[in-house]
């Protein structure tokens, strides 16, 4: 496939590695062939976000990502008018251009978004495949190639903050985990380049820590800190000083909880 | 009929179908006869969108459809001025342009939308048919063929955000609801170009997501979401995997709805 | 009388029908005479706009209506600097176009309208008679046939959100409701086209809505709805379906409130 | 005096009447020759602003009103940046117009404006006598004749928007209330250019008026309703029609109250 | 000391009068001579402003005083940019002057600032003395001559709106309260130009109201009020007719606390 | 190492003293030779800015250091348009220069600014190492010198205005505390340039101090306010004179706890 040299910036230089725990790929590349929008939906730091990039290289599209936040508006997404010598020129946005150049749209946790985010994308992802520009009076048909992803973390939402209804509808959905030890363990130990034996010990840590969430944690280490952990180790800081450093001082303040973890560490070490 | 080159963007290129499910079609061609301003009011991914297109197409006139949000105001709609190379010009909004050169302005989810946005439309929907432009110094006399047509969803309102009774009395209304399950077979089946049996597994299990409404979910799924199944499983997926991912998932995050949905569709399939 | 061209724009041109219920013309009248300004109190589609419409015909002035609404602000109403190819340039807003060419001002439904707004007009409405443009450095003494007329329902008024004292206390008011039946029957007639014996029926219907108020409504049909119903059935629909359409959907949604509305239209029918 | 001509259209044009009531004019001058700056309190309508005009004629000083209100910031009354044909321009604000010429300022309702407004003024109202026009970045100095004066109605105050008390000790203070009847009498007689006898009526029904404050009525008709009243007897309404329109209905729906008041009319005429 | 001629208008002409009451004016020296911040902190017109006034004379600094209030912001302080003929041009506010050229920029009542005014004068307040223009991309470092001073008074301080501790932690503090009786007549009797004699009752009257402070009046006469009281008895007032002006009617409205002070008027005459 | 001139403002000219206390010099190199993400966790004024100097310093990089404020917007970090001779032009803001050239940004208090500024920093601090500038539709990969540091003071933090998960997971942490009586007083004594025993006296008083915490002080004086008291007593002030003016007049204003601490000054001296 060919796109604009507009988005080449977007295009991704090498494929990101993905380990597969089901059939997401297979569904993704089904709901991309009839351009059905995708909502994925997992904790923090589970690899959505890899997910996508893996999905986006391996399509041979290029990925615009997007990430969401409360004081974002429909401008920000779709462009705005700025001064030029000669008077104001329209700047098309991120969202515009995956829509105007057939890329992959990848909005990330989109909740967080004021209400006018979502509602724009309303006419996308419904037979029209259209983009209002209100503001330039212009209506923009999306490209065939186009598509658009959001990230949903389920354990964030509440009543003032959840997609609406009529939203949810238009897309289908994929869920996401940390993965299993076995496959958790490869990724750390070849993304941090340690030995298999150490990451296994730290994926072991990973899980005690997720085991105490609800306890007094909001959250457990996700797969990012375990990798974050292991590259300090790899600087020669021993394994309880990069776990404290990477994996517990960030996460909680409150004295149980740290030497709840610290005892975690030194069980496993 | 004939209109102004500027609304051929607006202009439906094919007439989207409708399977009629009672006088409606009459209705509103007896509503846009007198001019009368038309509520569609129903629950999300019935048809109103699609019905409005229908009647667009029907009566020959372009259609602006506007999807409104909290953040929208009166200038997005009116319009506003721009700094051009010789000082500011005047850019009709979407609603003006219907107004000025004879549509149909569709205002998707009306009450979305801040208050200065229906207040704007008073003038338009009683004997005078003016649009104020306030920031213009302009009052635009409504073309003829000019008509107003506003979505409203009963069950979203609340007391804090719902129509004024002075905006309310302004329309006449048209109920919607989800078709009658013989209906709805024939459109899935089309839609997703499916079998009508499968079509109509589907309708089936759509029926009992839809009667776990109150119990635990918001809405079940629409007619859209049944498509979207079908279209999945055109590409090789099978039903459960599909209904999973086009159904299910996007819906709902509690284990026991999910599990109530799973059970449903085991039943169909 | 002579006006500016600059209000041609808003000179009616014909005199809108109005059926007098009491001693309101002339009073209006008596007020106009000595520019006292005017408050119409009264509830939604009883007639208000109407009436002033006529009385500005009536007195041969152009009338500048405006529709406020909570995020209308005194620029709205008093007039902005523009950028144009030498700099910034004023535009009067509605008021000042009023009240400086001697036009009758009409602000339905103020009370919407921020503070700002209704301050703005002080100055207008005692001895002064003046408009300060604090953002031009102008103070716009008002044309002799200048007069500022204001609407206001008292049914919607809170606490919150009510005129201040000192304001109030610089208008006269005029009581406005809707017209006794006999009356009702001949406008319904005559605005709709439709037999005198047919209007009678519609009246009927629409005071047995109005006695439901209180008990689930929170507005009767008003007269603008029975024209409307008139002007459906003229089209071809029966009594029951353009009642439908035009009266009981567009104003509740609650079963039993629907129920009793067709039972009101089936008894006298 | 002198002064620059750019306060010339502040000037007014005939010394506006005043009926004294105690030493208020002697007090005030003895404040002007010193210039501390005055506030005038009492209920609405009762003629503050009246006497400021009095005053500012009788010493032959220009005056500067402002109608402070909630949307008002330190910019609307210090001045802006306006862009001209060669960049921007300053343009002074009404307060800055006063300081600069030597003015008198009238801050009318000053509570009702933001808080930028009135620490605007806490350097012109010490010692210092200065100015500074922070988006400028120069310090005026008051002209030898400029005076600040505001008003202050403490029926309306409340915890939440209140003088603070470093700017009430800034001022000295005259209380102002609605004259004894004979001399409020013989006011409404002259300004409604009707018989004394007649105004000495309306006197009687304003003061029964005042007496139902606190008991349903927020405020009772104000010398200027009373002015109305008489002006709409003198185009032939009756009292009992002209006191309806310009005193009873203005100021309450309640259905007691106005009884109330209707019986009040009829005991005196 | 010499200074940028860009602060000559902030020189002050002549040196305020200061009448010493403890250590102040060495501590004050100190706390320059190593360019510590100073916090003045004590009640409403003690003379927190003529002091700081005083020391920036003797001092031979320009003084850039700043009255702050909740509207203002970061860019009020800093500076913004304009439109000139050539585009856009940077202005400094008044603290990039005095940390630029070197004055002493005084801060009144910054808590009534938004948090991004207090959190700007970080960085200067401690041993980088550096004020970060983030908007035009410089990093100002303090002229040698260069101090913040900051007023606070902690009768006003509520839990939403105080200094961060990170704040007040860079200043050190000087105690400000109203003179002792002695000290205060000599000033009221020069500043007013009255007789010793008077200005000490105005002194013990000034006292009484300060002891109903907390019994229904939020705070007593400031020496300033007691100042303006002399002041109009200059104009030929009577003391009580002064008192009333300048000192009672302005803090209370309340009758039992004007009767009070009446009282105490009274006493000491 | 060498880096763009326009980080040059930003070079340390001499390195700040940094009093080791830990192991935190070696574990913020570990974390700089890969490049992650580090959060300073710690009270007021305990050495975090400090000690994030001494380390660009020490690791010869330019330090871009951004104190946060509620009102900070992402623009204020990222940069903007401004408007120059020849239309807009873009301005790169703090964060978009150390990301560009290379330098440490340093965002002090990043809980204090509003949601899009922390999440602007997300796909900097994973492997990406990107800055979107979405309105100049430009992503900016991070120079391989470019690191991320913030602050984070567990005692502030609420529910309402505490960092996301999903944002403290992509940093590792160090915690600060104020140091050991022994290593302070060597810091005081040679920052406020006095005697070792003079400077272990104030060390003494801050201890106890901060023994005061929670029993009606929010805080004990920090390290830099025992430099403060330090340099007063330099300047000839005595220890209770220069306690009382550094150390507890700025912190409270309770009389019980201004004599505790007078107390706790007395019995040390």
């Amino acid at each position: 496939m060919t796109t604009s040299p507009l988005l080449d910036a977007y295009r991704l230089t090498e494929e990101p590695k993905w380990h597969p725990t089901g059939e997401e790929v297979a569904q993704f590349t089904a709901a991309y062939s009839v351009r059905l929008p995708v909502m994925l939906k997992g904790p923090t730091g589970c690899g959505k976000t890899r997910f996508v990039e893996h999905m986006a290289s391996r399509l041979d599209r290029p990925l615009v990502t997007v990430s969401c936040h409360e004081d974002m508006t429909a401008s920000d997404l779709v462009g705005r008018y700025l001064l030029g010598p000669d008077g104001t020129i329209w700047q098309d946005g991120p969202l515009t251009l995956a829509v105007r150049h057939g890329g992959i749209c990848y909005l990330d946790e989109i909740v967080e978004a004021r209400q006018d985010t979502t509602v724009i994308i309303h006419a996308l992802t419904d037979d029209r495949r259209i983009l209002p520009l209100e503001k330039k009076g212009e209506l923009v048909r999306a490209h065939p190639d186009f598509q658009l992803v959001i990230s949903y973390n389920p354990g964030y939402q509440s009543v003032l903050k959840d997609l609406k209804e009529s939203t949810k509808q238009r897309f289908c959905a994929l869920d996401f985990d940390y993965p299993v030890a076995e496959i958790e363990t490869s990724i750390v130990a070849s993304e941090a380049d340690i030995p298999t034996s150490t990451a296994a010990v730290l994926v072991k840590i990973g899980e005690k820590s997720r085991n105490l969430r609800g306890q007094g944690l909001s959250e457990g280490a996700s797969t990012r800190m375990l990798i974050h952990t292991g590259r300090l180790m790899q600087q020669g800081l021993t394994l309880p000083e990069a776990c404290r450093l990477a994996m517990i001082t960030p996460i909680t303040d409150d004295p149980d909880m740290r030497a709840a973890l610290e005892a975690a560490v030194d069980a496993c070490s």
